[in-house]
C-alpha cells in the first residue's frame, strides 16, 4: 500500500529518486498545482495534483512543489492560513507531511526562489501553476507536451521510471481496478430498471464515490457507443439495445483502472449483437494471449486488427483475404481507434508529454487511417501496464462518407451490414500488466464471457 | 422549462437581454470558457460555462461567446473540427443553437474581433479564457471581482437582474431543489448500513448523477461538521455521531441548489443532540417566518444569532442576557458563519464579483466576530432567492483560543457544554424564495422535524 503511514510511502519515494538521480545532473523542481476555478474562486474543481509530482511526493498536495537533487528530498509547502482550521479543519504541518513522505528538509514557499537555480521542470496544466514556474525559474518553460533542453531531459527521464510499476505504484492500481469493477457490476446491475443512461451512470460513479475514489476520466455510459468519447447521458435505454460502459476510478493517490463493457439493456443479447460481440472478445482475447515482454504493442494492434477482420470475414461483413483487408484498413471502418494504451497515474498515462512517452524515440504516429489513433507503439517490457480495448462501431460519419464507400464498395457486404444494425457500438477493454513470463489481467474480477455479462445484468 | 426547445428558452432569453439594454447604452460581450484541463489536455474537469454567459445564453456552450448590444443577440462559435462527429457524435450546427437561443445573427470565432470596439466584459474564470479576452479587447480586464469602469457598471447591471429570478430561472433552481431533496433522502436511508462517510456520499452523488445533473458545489458529508467546509469522507461512521451533509445539485443549465441536513448514525438522537438540534431548527424555522420583501437579511442574520444565544442560555450553555450575549456575538462562539448567502446560477450566487452583489452598495463586511463571514447584507425582495442556515458547532480552534475563553469566561458554562461533547456540528439549511407576500421554501420536501428525520433514516 503506497497510502498507509507506516515508512513504505517514503521507501517508494526514495527508490524513486534514487533512480531518478542516476539518470540526471540536475536539479529537479516539480510543482503539485493549484486548485482549477469553477464559477467563481472559492467553488474550485476538484483537486487534481500534476502526476509527475504525485510520482515522487506521493500525496496530493496543493500548492506545494518539491526539489529532487542527487536522491534528496526537499518539500516547499507554506503552513495553513491563519483561521484555515474553522473552514478546513486541523491539517497535518509541513513537518509532518515531511516525515510521511520521507523529504530531507522543508522550506516555506518564500524560499523556493533560492533553491530553483538551473533547475529542470515539467509545465503543470493548471495556467496558474504554469506562469509561476516561469516565473520563478527565470526563464521560458515549454509546454508539457513541447518540453527543451532540462526539461526535455528530465520528461524523458521520467518516463523511464514511470513506464515501468514498482510495486506502491501496482497496490494502487489493484485497489483502482477493484473499485472499477464494482462499480461496472453495479451498473449492469442497475440496468434492467434504469429509464436513462444517467441512471446507470448514477449507480457505477455511486460505488467509485462511496469507495472515496474519483473518477479518473469522464465516464462514457451510452447506448451510442459509436460516438467514442461520447459524454451525453440523456438517452432512454430501449429494450434491444447495448450499453456501452467506459468508467474507471481514480485512486486518492491519482492511480487510474479503466474498463470498458458493453451489454445489453435486457440482459439478453440478439443474435447479430452476440455475433459481433464474440468476435471482439475474440480480438480481446488473442491480443491478451500475446502480450509478452519484447512484444511490439503496433503488433498488438494489428493483431487485433487481423482477428477483427478475420470475423468480420465470416459474419460475412467483409469480403477477401485478411491480410489484404488489413492493409488497406478496412477494419478501421468499424474499428478506427487504437488496441489501448499506457495506464498509470493518468488514465492515458503521461499524454501531458504528447507521444513521448507513447512512442519509443524515433517513432511517430502513422497517418494511416487505421493507425493515426494509436496512442501507444513501443516494445513492451515487464512493468508496464496497457489497455487492450478491440471495439467495434458503426460510425455514420465513416460508413456514409461517399469516398470511403467508393474505397471499401467491394470488400463490405453493404446489405449483409445493414442486418447488424442493432450493434452501434460494442468495445470490451481490460487492463493488462506485462509480466517477466506473460501478462496479468488486473480487471479479470469482471467477467467478458458473453453469458456471464449477460447473467450480472439478470441479476442470476 | 428553461431547457426545451419549444421557444420559451428563447424568449426568457429575450426578456433578460431587453432587461439588460434598458440599464447600459454600450456593447457587451461575454465568454462562455474553456475547459479547465485536469492531469492532460484531452482528460479535463467537466466543462462549466461561466455563470454569465449561461444567463443570457442559455445553453452550456463550450467555447463560445456572445454580443448583446440594445436587445439583440449575437452567437460567435466555430464549426466542430473535421472529424470531431468521430469522437463527440454529431452535434447542433452553430445555426441550429441560434436558433434554439433566439440569436439575431450567428459568426465565426474569427469574426469575434470587428465586432468587439468598445465592448463590455466579465472575466471568466478560466485563465486561458481570461487571457483571450484582454487580447481580444486590446485592454486591460480586471479580475471578476475587480472589474472597472464600464466592466463595473455592466456588473451591476447584471446583478440588478440576477438578483431577481424570473419563471425560467425558477423552473431550473426547483428541478435542482427536487433532485437534491432526493439525494439528501438517498443520503439519509443510506447511514445505517453504511460503514464510511464516503458511502452515504456516494449514495447522494449517485441520485444526482443519475438525474443528468452534477453537483453544484463540493459535497460536505461528515462526522465532523464543526470543520465547516469539510472535503474528507474517509472516517468511519460510529453509533453516537451526527452525519452532517451540505449537498446540492446542479441542473445542466447550471442553476443550483444548497441543502444541509444533519442526523444521527444509528437513526436516533441522544438527548444532548436533541436539544441543541431542536435549537438550530428554532432559528432555521424563525428565519424563515420572518422573511418577506423589506426586510433586512442582515436582520435575520441576527435574528438567528438571538434565537440560538436564547437557546443556548435555556440549555445553560450560555449565561446573560440574549441582547448583550450577541451584541458581544457570544453566540459567534457556536455559530461562527453568516445565516446564508444568494443561490442562483452560483451556489453563492455572484460570488465571482466578490461582494458586488452580496452586499448593497455603500455596504462593506464587518470585522465583527460574528458579522465577518456574512455573505448577504442587503433588503431582500421578491423574487430573490436565499438560503437560511444556521448552525452550532464547537470548533476546537474557536472553543479553546485562550484569548476567546477569557473574553467569555462569564457567558459560558464551560461545564454545562462539556455535557453536549456528541455534538461536533449541527446544520440545517434550506432554499428559500421571497415572494410578494411573504416566502416559499423551494426544499421544503426534506423535512427538518427532529422525528421525521429519524424516521427517514430509519426508513420507517
Amino acid at each position: 500500500m503506497i497510502n498507509n503511514h507506516d515508512g513504505s510511502l517514503a521507501t517508494t519515494l526514495k527508490q524513486r529518486r534514487q533512480k531518478l538521480a542516476q539518470l540526471v545532473d540536475f536539479p529537479v523542481i516539480l510543482w503539485s498545482g493549484h486548485p482549477s476555478p469553477r464559477n467563481f474562486r472559492a467553488n474550485s474543481f476538484p483537486f487534481r495534483a500534476s502526476s509527475h509530482f504525485l510520482y515522487f511526493a506521493g500525496l496530493p498536495l496543493t500548492n506545494a512543489v518539491i526539489g529532487l537533487n542527487d536522491g534528496k528530498l526537499d518539500l516547499f509547502m507554506d503552513k495553513p492560513a491563519p483561521g484555515s482550521a474553522l473552514w478546513h479543519g486541523e491539517t497535518p504541518s509541513p513537518e509532518e507531511i515531511a516525515e510521511m513522505i520521507g523529504a530531507d528538509r522543508v522550506f516555506p514557499l518564500s524560499e523556493l526562489q533560492l533553491h530553483s537555480q538551473g533547475a529542470a521542470t515539467i509545465a503543470v496544466q493548471n495556467p496558474t501553476t504554469y506562469s509561476q514556474q516561469q516565473e520563478l525559474l527565470g526563464r521560458a518553460v515549454g509546454a508539457a507536451d513541447a518540453p527543451k533542453g532540462i526539461d526535455l531531459d528530465l520528461a524523458k527521464a521520467i518516463i523511464s521510471l514511470r513506464l515501468y510499476h514498482d510495486e506502491g505504484a501496482l497496490s494502487e492500481l489493484c485497489q483502482a481496478a477493484e473499485v472499477s469493477i464494482a462499480a461496472h457490476k453495479a451498473g449492469m446491475a442497475a440496468t434492467p430498471k434504469a429509464k436513462l443512461e444517467a441512471e446507470v451512470r448514477g449507480a457505477m460513479e455511486g460505488v467509485i464515490i462511496a469507495h472515496n475514489m474519483t473518477r479518473a476520466y469522464t465516464s462514457i455510459v451510452t447506448v451510442h457507443g459509436e460516438v467514442l468519447h461520447n459524454g451525453e447521458y440523456h438517452h432512454s435505454l430501449q429494450p434491444g439495445e447495448l450499453l456501452l460502459a467506459d468508467v474507471g476510478a481514480e485512486t486518492p493517490m491519482g492511480w487510474a483502472a479503466d474498463i470498458t463493457r458493453t451489454w445489453p439493456v435486457t440482459g439478453k443479447f440478439s443474435p447479430t449483437q452476440r455475433d459481433i460481440y464474440n468476435v471482439v472478445k475474440e480480438a480481446h482475447d488473442f491480443c491478451i494471449e500475446n502480450l509478452y515482454p519484447g512484444v511490439e504493442y503496433r503488433e498488438i494492434h494489428m493483431t487485433a486488427a487481423g482477428v477483427m477482420a478475420e470475423g468480420l470475414i465470416d459474419l460475412g461483413i467483409l469480403r477477401g483475404d485478411i491480410s489484404d483487408l488489413v492493409a488497406m484498413d478496412a477494419h478501421a471502418l468499424f474499428f478506427p481507434h487504437g488496441v489501448g494504451h499506457l495506464l498509470g497515474l493518468d488514465v492515458h498515462d503521461m499524454e501531458d508529454l504528447g507521444d513521448l512517452a507513447g512512442y519509443a524515440p524515433g517513432r511517430e504516429r502513422s497517418d494511416r487511417f487505421g493507425l493515426g489513433f494509436l496512442r501507444l507503439d513501443r516494445p513492451l517490457e515487464a512493468g508496464m501496464l496497457v489497455t487492450i480495448e478491440p471495439g467495434f462501431y458503426q460510425v455514420p460519419g465513416i460508413l456514409n462518407d461517399p469516398e470511403r464507400r467508393s474505397t471499401y464498395k467491394d470488400m463490405v457486404d453493404w446489405d449483409r451490414l445493414a442486418q447488424f444494425d442493432d450493434v452501434r457500438g460494442i468495445r470490451i477493454e481490460d487492463d493488462v500488466l506485462i509480466t517477466e513470463t506473460g501478462a496479468e489481467v488486473l480487471t479479470a474480477g469482471l467477467p467478458t464471457d458473453l453469458e456471464a455479462v449477460e447473467d450480472l445484468v439478470r441479476g442470476v
